[in-house]
């Protein structure tokens, strides 16, 4: 376990990628089920128990793989791989469920998620085509040792009808300070709701935008070919940050002085702020990082915007330390963070 | 007329004195008009300017004194003047108005304000005492050339009623952001006015109290003696600077590490943003000065609270930079001048 708490991003997640500017990372799911045992919500502890023990049989001797079993960690070693989004919160939530992790962390196989087992693939940038390979190459090999439940008719079969057929989820992570600022960004949720995607903050239902950041993902997983549903996933995706390059250029023609100001505020605010909030540091992040893209803060490299973003978050904070902390004692390591790593940067 | 607007704060004021952590600032007025003249609200523009002429021959020739003429000068050197109080805003607004300056800018004697003559006297600190006496040795010097309007029952006549009798008006300029902080400067500035005391902004009537600021004075002139409406005011006065230092004491007791907080926040902003409204400024400025005053910022010195609120004024800033600016422009200027003071500060 440790190697994967010891930095906020993979090593895979560190490098340059594709369009990294705007896609922070992308995801593909793969929902698959076995047809010899029921389906997760009626399955019993003891054959959850089964099932995580059957799925190390079959793969924990996987070569790059290590296989983490919940039960054995904390609450905040199990937050803070969600923080990573190596693990779902789902998985976090459960004593009796497993992952199989890949050194790289690219590739986690989950196991008595809402699915028996949920294949996915994690990759920086926007490279979807390249996840969807990744992925399948481990769903084959999942699928020479277990049993798949599969209808000829209706294709792979899941616990909820919303992932019957394919089984596959695309996203990405998107930042998209333009459209926020600019307001446009409503409309475009609205757009996307109606077109069967799914747009929502950076940890997944329910939680606020912090920071700018979304996660697109598509909802229909039924009736298309993987490929075609990928297809409309990424010409989608390239509407999102075609529109959010013209914000950005709008305001920067329209507001360049206010822009200005508002960076250095955010800039100045992190730099000496002795309590900072998850969702407020984020956001001031997100206007370095902005104001980087725009040649504003020209002479400035901005601290790596997704690494410290997993890195403020609670638990991977509290793993940081060493110790449970308070919401308020959180607000405080973390300013101490973000005031170290930011030392060095602009004077 | 260059010597008073070279720095925002004449000799004198910047001095050390009693009770200036709170107390910025003493003013004294006495009001007079000479009896063979009318009175300013209906006196020609032709007997004003009798008016300066007459005032400048009986004193124009006191050694250490300056006589300027206002229609001598540009709205923007007069707004300076007021931003610095040595003239008030309706001297600032007339052509035929004067004032006779003393060079270490603790006397002016206004001609053609509402009363003919204001005598004002202005110190650092808290110091009614040492003003009043030295406004009546201006009074004495001034009676002696000038034939005052004066009624042995009701004392010296005024343009306003609400001057008669005394024609004193005392006030202090108090910086209040322990009051203003914790709520309670609501109720006693409520409680002020019933024993009829005027408490306002920084700039007098109709301006807020921008960066904690209040200016606090006297309303009844008639019927008391001069010592005795002194050390009525003295006592208010005092017991306002109780309940603030009170307040303070209570909100580092309770809030410390939100204050802290607060205190880094602005300074961060002060030191990176790069547009800066006055209001903003001053505001900012406050709570570094009560950061220093609290210890908080214990091995720092705040720049010099009183000289950089001056400066800052927007007819003070035009004055600096030698040309007329755009509210954006000053904004911009004035964060420019912001960040260089902070420049070498805290680390």
């Amino acid at each position: 376990m440790e190697p994967f708490l010891k930095h906020p991003l993979g090593p895979k997640m560190k490098e340059r990628a594709k369009l990294d500017d705007l896609v922070i990372s992308t995801r593909i799911r793969l929902a698959r089920n076995l047809k010899d045992t029921v389906f997760s919500p009626v399955l019993s502890k003891e054959s959850q128990h089964q099932l995580c023990q059957r799925v190390e049989t079959s793969l924990g001797g996987l070569q790059g793989f290590e296989y983490l079993h919940m039960g054995t960690y904390d609450v905040v070693t199990r937050q803070a791989l969600v923080e990573k989004h190596l693990i779902s919160p789902t998985i976090a939530g459960k004593e009796e469920s497993a992952v199989l992790l890949s050194e790289d962390e690219t590739i986690s196989v989950l196991i008595n998620e809402e699915d028996h087992l949920r294949i996915q693939t994690l990759l920086p940038g926007y490279q979807v085509e390249e996840a969807f390979e990744l992925a399948k190459r481990v769903d084959v090999l999942c699928g020479e040792s277990l049993p798949y439940a599969y209808d000829e008719q209706l294709g792979y079969l899941t616990t909820c009808p919303s992932n019957i057929g394919t089984g596959l989820r695309a996203s990405v992570m998107l930042h998209l300070p333009g459209l926020t600022l600019t307001g446009r960004i409503t409309p475009i949720l609205q757009e996307l709701r109606k077109l069967g995607y799914t747009i929502r903050g950076r940890y997944g239902e329910g939680s606020d935008a912090a920071g700018r950041l979304f996660q697109l993902s598509n909802q229909r997983t039924l009736g298309s070919h993987e490929s075609q549903l990928l297809t409309d996933f990424m010409e989608v995706t390239e509407q999102v940050i075609q529109a959010e390059r013209q914000a950005r250029e709008e305001l920067l023609a329209r507001n360049q002085d206010e822009l200005e100001d508002q960076f250095y505020r955010s800039y100045g605010i992190l730099r000496y702020a002795k309590l900072l909030s998850s969702t407020e540091a984020i956001e001031r992040l997100s206007d370095l990082h902005l104001a980087s893209d725009l040649g504003i803060l020209s002479d400035w490299s901005p601290p790596q915007f997704h690494e410290l973003i997993v890195k403020l978050q609670s638990g991977f904070l509290q793993k940081h330390f060493g110790k449970t902390l308070s919401t308020k004692e959180r607000d405080r390591e973390r300013a101490t963070l973000v005031r170290r790593t930011l030392d060095h940067g602009l004077v």
